[in-house]
């Protein structure tokens, strides 16, 4: 399978983790691509309209995205461990995972604010939005998931990883760590983990 | 169960279209909800810290987001018709989906950037970025899913129908019908079902 990929992208990094815990690392051929909604690549446009990375084409050569997407079929061709829980566990798992994507978005957004619009069309309510999306989005954590973190490898856990990993990656003065002491203990550990380790953006 | 939503938001509409699909339509109340990324609506960041809708409340009081996930979540309690396939057709499904969803983002990004963001802070080319993303998608459903899309009803047909609903309705300007024929044969007939002429935002 064909993975469109950057390394810098918390959507792809989330795929990609995912499919070392499902044991599929080696059938994936990684792509490079650099993407930005004002920049396109005709490549990926061509099998994904929204041009955005990451982007699976699958061994029978179909297009499967996006990350939420290209994670749950990967997971059901894994014969190794599942990340996507069957029965009641599976609500909890994609509401946790929106809660990352969701605050990776708001990040995303709050980043382009700053890096890639020129400064004199910047709007510092957007960003202050977007950051506080993220604020809040670290307050349930803390508040309501410690306890499922802590107790859980899945879809979800790792979209939380992923989070984490990208605010420390491209938001070095946002401390989240200072308000949401739990949730720093628990990322301190998982982070740890080979699929994390192995996707680290640097 | 207790929908965060308002009748503009093509994604509560997905999911309200849903729910009448599989015949759930008695089981949810309505909350009205007005938000924006610069204006946030704390009894909605209570159980979604993104704020955004729509959000779901369970009958059991857990919340449930983002839009694909209450999709999900309604089909898999529905006793009606079913939204999401089964087996392989899963695949296309939640592909179309996505597709729908993202031309959906950026339609609200572009929109953002011309009813929400001051004039002068205004970037031309974010806007062009986010509607090619639009037109390349349209182009990929006129190519790729005219057939699909008039043998099914499923979550992304729905999502489709929506995509182009909120066109017509926000962007009245932008003639998606001339250069894609066979999606607007396809909507023409599609926007007629009681689902859609339900949802259809005024």
């Amino acid at each position: 399978m064909k993975l469109f990929y950057s390394a810098a992208s918390p959507f792809a990094r989330k795929v990609w983790a995912q499919a070392l815990e499902n044991g599929l690392g080696d059938r994936l051929t990684v792509v490079p691509a650099a993407v930005s909604p004002v920049s396109r690549d005709k490549s990926i446009v061509d099998v994904n309209p929204s041009g955005k990375i990451p982007t699976l084409v699958t061994e029978e050569g179909e297009a499967v995205y996006d990350s939420r997407v290209i994670c749950e079929y990967l997971d059901s061709i894994a014969s190794g461990a599942k990340m996507f829980p069957a029965g009641r566990g599976r609500w909890k798992a994609l509401v946790l995972q929106s809660l990352a994507d969701e605050a990776l978005d708001a990040a995303l957004l709050a980043r382009y604010e700053t890096v890639l619009r020129p400064e004199h069309l910047r709007w510092p309510e957007w960003r202050a939005g977007q950051m506080d999306k993220i604020t809040s989005s670290f307050d349930t954590l803390e508040q309501n998931w410690t306890g499922y973190l802590a107790g859980h490898v899945d879809i979800g856990v790792i979209a939380a990883g992923c989070l984490c990993g990208y605010l420390d990656f491209r938001f070095p003065d946002y401390d989240w760590r200072k308000d949401h002491p739990k949730v720093a203990a628990w990322y301190e550990s998982f982070s740890t983990r080979p699929s994390m380790v192995a996707t680290a953006p640097k």
